[in-house]
């Protein structure tokens, strides 16, 4: 795999100051108004439930977001738009014309394991700046976050075959928009898939290619065998032949054993079959034992037709012998118990050095406010155990820390290695480091996958991974929350 | 609403050749090799279930495709990339270099409402032209399809309330990527709702913006009376304020009647307060009531939190009083039953004025070959009622037809009033019209649903909606499916 370097990269839709919602530009402006534009803000990116009820989420989408951030200007053509809606003064969008964002962004590094109420990342930026950028980070993270985690769970299912197996995405036709199959696909490959069939995906991430021939190949031929040889012939040493336009045992499987060893007898070999439908468990094991006796134990088998991890994991209790998973609609979309769309909030927490938070309704929607630090905790044997929100310094062993939604749940913290689990990643508008290549973040999310306690893999009632709060970061909560009803009660 | 023209709008990401799957590439050059890419091909764009459990679909995405199929070519820079993949030769890719879309495509036009096995685009065109485009034409169709179905269904559960009852779309935070995002809000205004938070689909598609403002303006000032009365100053004609933060009835409705009452002496009028949590049925009764009594008629009251067509007519079974829902996730990613993702797929129908079809495991993922045309019938109350798949001519009165999937549910048709439902939008490459605009495109789709048979707009378990072929179509399907039959056991 050779990544592209960032200047070949296409420029991305949407880096475009109006990839937002209209109430970040009308708050704007009543900020600048009031003139508290300029008053510094810390908001904080966080989500509140695991997807898919694991036990684990991937983060991803950091890096196109900062590069959102490093681009992000009002163009002459945004501000023209933006005078007709009849909303805004001539001076605040003259004010515009020179504005861009030059905030400190605190986050965990692309590809971290990352769980539920914990800052995974946070903005502290003149207001008017911070509150602008919600829409498009919260897109850019909510989504690719909620992929990688999904493609993580095919490959943790994939490789739970005693054969090995990998994932590769084939979304495209299904996703949401053309930007969304090429998120998808980048996202994937956060998860640990090894590749996509998404052409401009490969050029603009420099993901691996993958594909095979459409039912359409073998209909355009007199007959399967003749389709098969045509394939092969193009494709000597890359050829994946759909075994299923006619039947996949008694035509699709023995005309790909015949040109398997025409290809043979010309020094080349099959690359693989395809199924695309039936029986997969039952219909892999044929074709793997039908291969394996006319002597191609080497040639692949792929799988496609509406996988997801679930689908994998039966087939392979089954026995199911595939080697390459090839995943569409559930990996471009996220489908799936609690899938769709990952409800990442972006939540004031301080403002002027002042705490804050809001109550409503819905006691779970209430933030934790206060700038905040997240300390990782790692067991003697380098698993993750513990995240820990404080106000500044590691927490302390013994000390007594609660559960960020049921303050009755304490417990006092074991000995662990603590480690400061976020990085300033953008200082003054700029990125403090080099991008991150996507080699990177796979190797980053596939390594501390590795490190989670054992259970926290499950695809299904996994393993409680433990968050919390120390008792400063309690107490600032329970006490900015009475001033607010305070406040209530006065009005 | 002002649609924008055509020439203001910005150039759409992925309208390059690239955005396709590598096997089409691959197919593509076999046809090439094999001396076949130019044998005119007829490719169906179907789907096979109602998304949702529904009992229609609203088409959608067709411009963009056109758009797409109009403005293909290969750069240099796709070229370069292709020829880096180590898989194609150059004299392929030399010939890439002038190639364009040619074909014909015949369509229902956008906003038509759409049944299961109905051919709702057919592409016919030289078989490398016709394989390539695919990819996108199923990006777009199955998504924006999907998307403005839902937001029909949001409207439909709206206008169930005695007091009306508008949608828009809120969804850019939690959609699928950037341009999932704008497809949604396109989409969404397709199948009726009447605008988009999303600023930069404002500018793109020329939609109504709809915005409130956010907690974190309230968290931002000393007080929410103070956040209230800043937030009035600025938009004293266009203020929704949001309730929550502190307590939607002890606090946002109180200080909002202060502001309302405020804002009347200085000759202006409160437009409207946002429900975000709780209970929504209970809040807006008591919200309404609240502002009724105190002089406020006709403040608009506004409903966020995670809605769709099942809450919203839950909300109004319950007397809720809502005027405008504000749907973010659920529209954007049009979750729920069914939902995530249309399986519109893009089957070879005829190549060289032969039928084409494939068998495939699954009975249900064969399709219907041949060149085929798709009447429909109305009642003489105007209603729809059968949608019939010939080879040529309109079906007659008494005439024999079948179901698609059932070749035994048989039945003959009644008199009905024929329209030859699909168009040839586009000829040699080029549109046959200018391309419609989003009003003309809604408006189709709300007369259309206006036609459906009682019961059909149900959201559960609707009307069924009859899909057939005439006995010729169904013949030919039979004698095509014996052939390819016979072909696989002479292997």
């Amino acid at each position: 795999m050779n990544p592209i370097t960032p200047t070949q990269q296409r420029e991305l839709v949407c880096s475009t100051a109006l990839f937002t919602d209209l109430y970040q530009l009308t708050m704007m402006q009543g900020y600048w108004l009031e003139g508290m534009h300029t008053q510094p803000a810390t908001f904080d990116l966080y989500y509140r439930k695991q997807p898919f009820q694991g036990g684990f989420a991937v983060w991803a989408g950091l890096e196109p977001a900062l590069d959102y951030l490093e681009s992000l200007r009002f163009s002459a053509q945004d501000l023209e738009y933006l005078a007709s809606l009849n909303l805004f003064r001539a001076d605040f969008l003259e004010a515009l014309r020179d504005w861009n964002f030059g905030g400190t962004v605190t986050a965990f590094r692309e590809g971290r394991i990352v769980f539920p109420h914990v800052p995974l990342l946070s903005v502290t930026a003149p207001l008017w700046e911070a509150q602008l950028v919600e829409t498009a980070l919260l897109n850019s993270l909510n989504f690719q976050t909620l992929v990688a985690t999904k493609a993580a769970r095919c490959v943790i299912a994939a490789q739970g075959s005693p054969y090995g197996g990998q994932v590769v995405e084939f979304g495209a036709r299904r996703a949401q928009g053309p930007n969304g199959a090429l998120s998808a696909s980048r996202a994937s490959f956060v998860g640990g898939a090894t590749g996509t069939s998404n052409v401009e995906a490969g050029l603009r991430y420099g993901l691996p290619l993958s594909g095979t021939h459409a039912h359409a190949w073998v209909q355009s031929f007199g007959s399967e065998l003749e389709a098969f040889r045509a394939y092969a012939r193009t494709y000597p040493d890359d050829a994946v032949l759909l075994l299923d336009t006619v039947d996949t045992l008694q035509s699709g499987l023995v005309n790909a054993i015949t040109v398997a060893h025409e290809l043979r007898e010309q020094g080349h070999e099959l690359r693989g079959v395809r199924l695309d439908s039936g029986d997969l468990a039952y219909l892999s094991r044929r074709v793997r034992a039908g291969l394996d006796e006319a002597g191609f134990p080497d040639v692949k088998i792929v799988a496609s037709n509406d996988l997801d991890e679930q689908v994998i994991a039966s087939v392979i209790a089954e026995g199911g012998r595939i080697d390459v998973y090839g995943i569409g609609t559930q990996l471009a979309t996220a489908g799936g118990n609690g899938g769709g769309a990952l409800g990442g909030v972006y939540k004031l927490a301080a403002l002027n050095g002042q705490p804050k938070m809001k109550l409503t309704g819905d006691p779970i929607k209430s933030n934790v406010p206060g700038d905040k630090r997240v300390w990782r905790g790692r067991d003697a044997d380098g698993l993750l155990a513990y995240d820990v929100l404080t106000l500044g310094e590691a927490p302390q062993t013994g000390e007594r820390v609660s559960d960020p939604t049921n303050p009755l749940r304490a417990s006092r913290l074991p000995e662990l290695t603590w480690e400061d689990a976020r990085e300033v990643v953008m200082r003054g508008g700029q990125r403090t480091f080099p991008a991150d290549n996507l080699t990177t973040i796979q190797a980053r999310a596939l390594a501390e996958l590795g490190q989670l306690q054992e259970g926290s893999l499950r695809l299904l009632n996994p393993h409680g991974y433990k968050v919390s709060l120390t008792q400063d970061v309690a107490e600032l909560r329970d006490h900015t929350s009475e001033e607010i009803r305070a406040d209530k009660v006065g009005v």
